[in-house]
């Protein structure tokens, strides 16, 4: 017996009815705007060739490590779901690992990739039953069939979505040939890269050297030279601003920052370019380059995201196993206040310069990050991240943040997803979450029924455009 | 002028009256379902022996260690509530020690303990006015009487609160006596073991080397060598369950684990057993025996559990008078991450083994716990624990780990309580508080009404019977 | 074109209507009881001297440190809000310097500044239109001429704000002079002194040695020496006790406590007043004098306050621009079991002594000063401070500690503020937010409405002046 599958247009709105009220009034006025999604990682790929996605496993299952990580916690093998082990073919049916999928679909209740998964099967693909295990092939079936219709091609789905601007992420040692073929192809979607060189200042990534050595051959600088590294990294994010990016993306597992000078810097350098470096000057050499990136940005106009915390990787068969980005990503606790106290000692008085940062670390949100963003011109702070981009997460980093650092110092909603379908959920529960927010301050007379009018405006995009500059 | 004791049958549930409706309907269901307890510290003797209890000071105020810290908190001496020093005779009056309760009782305003004992008066002992200093004689007398009847011998209790299984804790060097009794009583009251091995896995608690000697009695292996020490534990544990335990638990001071080489561990159980230990080497130990015992429960098939966090006896001199469990264990910040990953990177993937983790540390759920427990199949969380183990405590841990770890990575409710009569008040509690959660989400539409039904009944008991393997 | 600006009846009460009825109940009994001001940072010689006010700039735009770092985060330059640079004059005319604040005033949405500014426009001066770019100079003229009536003079406006008891905070070199003159002034206002000691026992403090040299000045004694320090601390305490001090006040950068012999300690002192300390002495001297300063409590009965955990002068070019205290503190991650240990151990269990512990780090309520506070009889926790001095800071007080603490361990609300003209704004928020709270628990049926008509008198005042004992 399957299911209806209802989206409620109340979805996510609080409870009290005359909250509620107020919430959908907001709502109605920021639901239909466009989308800015300033952060993320699709693949620029789909825009460039617009062709078919396969099939629904490949498209909503497989690549998505939230999913993955929930059916796998569960005793679900990663195989079953079709996932590779390195080195491997692919040795499961997508259909099969659809039905597992299926089977096992409410271990989602609660979760917003269960809210998310839903609104993609209604919205996007008109699924009137919910998904278990009587409607797996229903919808295995209906989705594929939908894929392979132009409607369902990636640029016209950005279309449908009403998408204003979509950044990806690319390293420094990405040719963006995928980005210059969206340009050359006269598509008039705005899809943009951003600048993420962990791959090129992280001395402890996988082929760090190697990477430098592409870096060298990019640039014609020779990258393995201090000198020559920082005018290679200059000039690579010259060409990426060609293309588009006005950010760039830091993915420490810290928020270390130093200031070293550049002798010191130089010489710290030539260690860890010089065989295996210490962790500490790994962590050292990733905190100097935090504040060298910020001192770029102060030049060229790149906004700098920080985006510290997580532990990669932590599960260590299962990365030998199947690599990287399957769900063993796990948040640890973060420091804020003397971590970036070089880098905002140096730079953080610059009214040119715009850093945003982002946590794993909820605890942070009123005791650290609030505050320096209520204090620091150059500092905002991003929404809420990853394991937090959720109702109840939203909820916390509005009711933490708002009372000392207003709404001015963050930067409204970005979506951080490589599931593009999954965008324009993504943003409405935001706004739906935002507009709930505003709505109770009104019910409290905290702020005026135009103010929150004005700010469900701002929150929903406004914020977005101005920080990342678009 | 007393004033008039009710237990309101929507106690707990939310204001808004839509919720409130439906969170009424769901708690209908599970109201009266069979309690499940699968970790706690009531005395087995009380139902081996079947004796009446003494009166109500013996029985709910000078064991209730929640209910000592509060009153010594606002100057009310230990001696004065029938708390003996150690080595000395009563000096106090159980009435007069009671009086003193019911003077201060207000102080529990706000605080679970003041909910679960009005539902023990009021449910089990059927006072219809409200304890304070006016009514402490007719609580002390009515109380005794009752107690001096059959129907409120312990066996009797357990049966009219409906109690389907109940684990207690003992050390590995218990003789289980008790236990052995109530099976050769032929009572029907399922009361099962629980194999706590701090006594002699710690080299720091109290008389360590000493109960090793006596685990090498009880097994006739040499406990004092490394092997001879493994191959008790596992004897031990073997008995454990032989007595019905299903079940491990440690109350380790941290969450640390460690995975050495047989020959380092051997090495550090020789140093750890001769003498005293060195700090450093006591934690290495206890991380170490942990990864131990995980390998245990692969073979045994004894579900894990881990408490870590609390600074024991944090008052030296109230220790020094008293002793043990008198509310000066205070809750310490718990890292998580780093300190399980040993043992998660040896047998985080088994997917027969299950380890329950608990936490006095709030700020790791949703950093650390709801996504370490959301990824590895062996992990699941246990309940809001201790000091949480409370409305707001628990609301807290849904909200908090939900939307990451979702319902099934978490097992339900356990009440971890020697106040054996507050039983039933602290699982309709927690059902209460579950079916306020599931209300909230299905008034936001984030679930459907149908999935919280079968929700409430699954966080009710079933959820537990599953991990705890009952 | 202008906004009316309403401060509403029923702000900040909860939106549930049933329960908003009950929170209006309990607040229209504690609205206009006397306010109870034990701790706070106004300037006494507005009540020595009862000059008035200059203009609304220096009022209440310069001095507010909350006001001035969230225009400076959104990039306002300090001079451009008539803050002098240290050693220059003052450039900025103060109507200038109004209307920048004026045009920026949207910032603070959401933000409990707002709430207080708000307040004292309409209900202090009686403005009926919203401060914006368009009104600037119709609030600086409308204040300015206000301030210049006798009824906006400071002791006029202690009285109308109907204040039972201010506490103002001085060093122990501090004379006293404007104490006296108040004294002396025959006026009736009770306006106390509380004694600061950071500025003679933190060696870091600026100019410290040269404090020390003042106190042997103003004692007689030598503080150079350890003995002769101990006695000129003691003979200052007993001077601001007789200038009717009641308390002591301690802003550590950690809650670090230590408990060294005499000769330790002694040895300890000729290090750090022999040159620069090194940061490790430093901060084990400020750990030995929280201890030696709950010592002299338990001898003079002064109630001891722990602000611990900012970092001071997190913006060094700011700093040395523009000194102290311009919004460039930044609370840090603050750890109490470990560090109050030893000064619990020491005196925790003296009935005589009160220690008032607050905290900007709120993972701590629940884990760490709820459990402490729940246990020990000298410990008491201070209201939500600083930054957490708003509605969802209070909100999130209560909730993380009365279960565990109760309301009994907790001290009502004190406003920590140099805005003279907030303080009655302050207050009432604080009774909103608790009466909010009681509702919500009499809603739940978690209280009796009787018993939350009597905390709210409790949390208005009664306690505040029994824990500080006015």
């Amino acid at each position: 017996m399957s299911r209806p599958l209802v989206v409620h247009p109340d979805r996510f709105f609080p409870a009290d009815p005359a909250t509620r009220k107020l919430c959908r009034q907001l709502y109605e006025q920021v639901e239909k705007l466009p989308i800015v999604s300033p952060h993320g990682h699709t693949d620029p790929r789909w825009f460039a060739y617009d062709e078919p996605f396969a099939d629904a496993t490949s498209l909503l299952l497989t690549p998505d490590h939230y999913v993955l990580r929930m059916l796998y916690s569960q005793g679900v093998p990663m195989e079953a779901l079709g996932v590779k082990p390195r080195g491997e073919k692919a040795s499961v049916d997508p259909r099969a690992a659809w039905r597992r999928f299926a089977e096992y679909y409410h271990l989602f209740r609660g979760t917003p990739s269960r809210t998310w998964l839903d609104w993609v099967f209604a919205d996007v693909f008109g699924l009137t039953v919910r998904l278990d295990a009587s409607t797996a092939d229903v919808y295995f079936d209906c989705i594929g069939e939908r894929l392979a219709t132009p409607a369902f091609r990636p640029r016209a789905l950005f279309e449908r979505f009403n998408i204003d601007v979509l950044a990806t992420t690319e390293s420094p040692i990405d040719s963006l040939e995928h980005h210059v073929a969206i340009r050359n192809s006269g598509w008039q979607g705005r899809v943009i890269t951003a600048f993420r060189p962990d791959p090129v200042v992280d001395p402890e990534f996988e082929g760090f050297l190697g990477n430098l050595d592409l870096l060298s051959q990019m640039t014609g600088e020779d990258a393995r030279s201090w000198q020559g590294y920082l005018a290679a990294l200059r000039q690579r994010r010259a060409f990426f601003a060609a293309m588009g990016a006005t950010s760039t993306d830091h993915g420490h597992p810290t928020a270390a920052t130093a200031d070293l000078s550049d002798a010191q810097a130089a010489a710290l350098f030539a260690r860890v370019t010089n065989g295996k470096p210490t962790p500490e000057d790994a962590e050292l050499f990733r905190a100097q380059m935090l504040t060298v990136m910020a001192g770029m940005s102060v030049e060229d106009g790149l906004v700098m995201q920080i985006h510290p915390g997580s532990w990669r990787n932590h599960n260590p068969s299962l990365f030998e196993r199947f690599g990287r980005d399957k769900g063993a990503d796990i948040p640890m606790r973060t420091e804020y206040v003397r971590a970036l106290q070089p880098l905002l000692a140096r730079y953080g008085n610059e009214p040119s310069l715009t850093i945003i940062v982002f946590t794993l670390d909820e605890s942070t949100y009123a005791r650290e990050l609030a505050p320096l963003a209520g204090h620091y011109p150059a500092l905002r702070l991003g929404p809420a991240w990853w394991f937090h981009d959720s109702p109840e997460g939203m909820r916390r980093f509005r009711k933490a943040t708002t009372e000392t650092a207003g709404f001015y110092n963050t930067v409204g909603f970005n979506d951080d997803t490589r599931a593009f379908l999954s965008i324009p959920a993504r943003h409405d529960l935001a706004r739906r979450i935002d507009c709930g927010f505003l709505a109770e301050l009104v019910m409290e007379h905290r702020i005026e029924d135009w103010e929150a009018a004005e700010l469900a405006v701002d929150l929903a995009g406004k914020l977005a455009k101005q920080a990342y500059r678009l």
